[in-house]
């Protein structure tokens, strides 16, 4: 099935925004094994519409169109879509009222240039957006099913999840049923974790595990894409290769599918009724900011501090003594991390203190990372050099912070080398 | 002149990466007065690449190719531009010694891959990328002049402003220079700045100065595009229109052209010999993060203290006695301020004390806003509430609390009314 996507709006075509709707649609239909192979971007502008809707529509077997539903002049979408399909434009009685009530619930009035997204061609199938007023709708142009979309990004993800994806699949002919499985870590390049898991869709060998990755500096995603006859059959072919992929990567592997590092990490704290006092230098708040906002951090982040000079931090962590001269070490950390705990009066304690290269930033201009972690029994630390750039070792040592202090609390080794440090 | 965008490459395509190149060419050629009209996505893929350059071929008169000048199997552009063109590809010796000497200054040997990377089109003319090995050139296909373009974004960015937006300027006709003023303001909507700039390109009655928005929560960016003979010309017609929107937009200016929000504060403190010590509570770091990682900024941010508990807020300020109970006030936020100040012996206090909606987050969830600025002459505060659900009030609290400190630091009022904040 060749499928398309075409995204509309003056901002996206302008570049006013950035069009993450196109790699959001297009990484969803791959998670269920469905290829885009074509892209189109258009303006609010009836010559185009028309002319990108028709040759997709004499290309395509099925298209993705978003945007240009709302209720302005410059939403087009259903008007050509009426025109490139050769019908009219007609009243759709069930979104009217659903529009009305949709206000109603709010104590509004609906405004009555609302009434044109209940306009919908006369051969469109409604499909439901249950959480706005732009309406969602099929139909066939040329030789292709389209399927229109919201611009409203929560309003597309879930139109995608709920109507689009099953009504594709349902095309496609695949009648199986498909699960994505995702496995988030830190530390491995993206080549590396591709060697490491060589060979793991052969476990099934009919073909119908596939493996894929997206990386987001400093994670990578590793994801396997699993077809089945039903949820039961998809679990049995998920299981051998789940398990393979969790013994090869380890205790690289942070967070699987929806958790996150920080949930990880406010979860095994949680657990134990446990706090967290942080003391960082160059990451610059990066740290507490990826923890301390959270639903339930406030009970659990006690306090944080940030300070780039010695003095201060050894202040900020209520140490007495003048700090030690010399090169910056993980004792140092150590010694930092347990006194910023028995400062807040926390379980934990972690200091992340970074010594930057000098000069001016560039590629090769590194910064030497030294994390103590501390609790009651004892510290540990943990020294790496990560060079790159001043965003790039700052972005790593947030991580490297992070993932050390998970590592810590589910009993893991906090010193395993990681691809991205040097030496 | 009709201009279109073609970005390729599997990666684009499928979604691994959200397509920023796309919209930041088509924001650089805006900014000149050249308007995209069509963009097209494909991925590597042969058949693909020669319909996507035969089509805008046939429809544009320049098309911009952004991707596949890499040096693997997958990189297809100088081999489909060749075929559309209906020409050869021969060795470039020129891109080649240019490549074996950046090799050399890196004391490499050039691997024989890249030998590829000077294949160009028989008839291209070489555009040159300084900074890269990805050759970028220019060819006629159809009735369209096209511009290849490497995929790396610093690469992009460069070959774009030096190489590719001179020559569609000179191939528009505009003998012209043109002009690109920014100010970024914080605290008015874009349709609200945009009611308050009604009339202004009017300044200059020959249509030469265009004013355009782009938003970023929190912050605005608000352009003007100035077209004249020359660079005095393009001086003389933005001066009384430039005077102008500073006029308006009065203290809600925050930064021009390249400044920042940060970089303002950084610049006003270090000017002064002044140094910054900051606590904030549901911001997170977020604050200290805008801040501290700079470089310069070791000399000025002394320290940073995030808290959730308000006991926990009055120790990391160095307070002893215990806070006060009832309803967080903006006095509270002073005296805090004036604390974090003599703790740290900074000759700035800055506290964002935030009580953030109990609750699931929701559209309708706000937080009440206490900001205190403490210096030896006293403490000034600022409260607000902003609604919006937990990033947006964590967000609009971080450039609040910055704002606030900025129009301080530079003598101006810090309590004028923000379109955010509700009441």
């Amino acid at each position: 099935m060749r499928i398309e996507i075409i995204c509309t709006g003056d901002e996206v075509l302008t570049g006013k925004i950035v069009n993450s709707n196109f790699s959001y649609i297009s990484q969803k239909l791959e998670d269920v094994g469905l290829t885009v192979r074509w892209g189109t971007t258009v303006g609010d502008d009836r010559d185009s519409l028309l002319a990108a809707f028709r040759q997709a529509g004499a290309r395509a077997d099925a298209v993705i169109v978003n945007g240009g539903l709302g209720p302005t002049v410059d939403d087009l979408s259903q008007e050509i879509a009426a025109r490139a399909a050769g019908v009219e434009l007609v009243l759709n009685e069930e979104w009217l009222h659903r529009m009305e009530a949709f206000f109603q619930r709010r104590s509004r009035i609906m405004p009555p240039n609302n009434r044109k997204q209940a306009m919908l061609p006369a051969t469109a199938e409604l499909v439901d957006n249950p959480i706005g007023t732009a309406c969602g709708f099929a139909l066939d142009i040329g030789k292709a099913r389209f399927f229109f979309t919201p611009g409203v990004p929560r309003e597309l993800h879930r139109m995608m999840a709920e109507q689009v994806i099953p009504r594709l699949l349902a095309r496609s002919g695949t009648s199986t049923a498909i699960h994505l499985k995702r496995f988030h870590s830190y530390g491995l390049g993206e080549s590396h974790v591709d060697a490491l898991l060589d060979g793991v869709e052969a476990l099934v060998p009919d073909g119908s595990v596939k493996l894929g990755f997206r990386a987001h500096y400093p994670q990578l995603e590793t994801k396997l894409t699993v077809r089945g006859r039903d949820a039961a059959d998809v679990q049995v072919k998920l299981a051998p290769v789940q398990a393979e992929v969790r013994r090869r990567l380890g205790n690289f592997i942070l967070a699987e599918d929806d958790q996150t590092l920080e949930g990880v990490i406010l979860a095994a704290l949680a657990e134990r009724s446990g706090t967290l006092a942080l003391i960082e230098t160059f990451t610059a708040g990066g740290i507490a900011a990826r923890l301390a906002h959270w639903p339930g951090a406030e009970k659990i982040f006690v306090r944080g501090a940030v300070a780039r000079s010695r003095p201060q931090v050894w202040q900020a962590a209520g140490l007495a003594d003048a700090p030690p001269e010399g090169e910056l070490t993980a004792e140092m950390a150590g010694m930092v991390a347990a006194a910023a705990r028995r400062q807040a009066a926390a379980s934990h304690g972690l200091a992340v203190l970074i010594a930057v290269d000098q000069g001016d930033d560039r590629i090769d201009l590194g910064g030497s990372i030294n994390i103590g972690i501390a609790t009651e029994a004892g510290v540990v630390t943990r020294r790496a050099r990560i060079v790159g750039g001043r965003d790039w070792v700052r972005l790593g040592a947030i991580e490297l912070g992070l993932d050390c202090l998970r590592r810590y609390l589910l009993g893991l080794p906090v010193d395993e080398r990681i691809d991205f440090e040097k030496q």
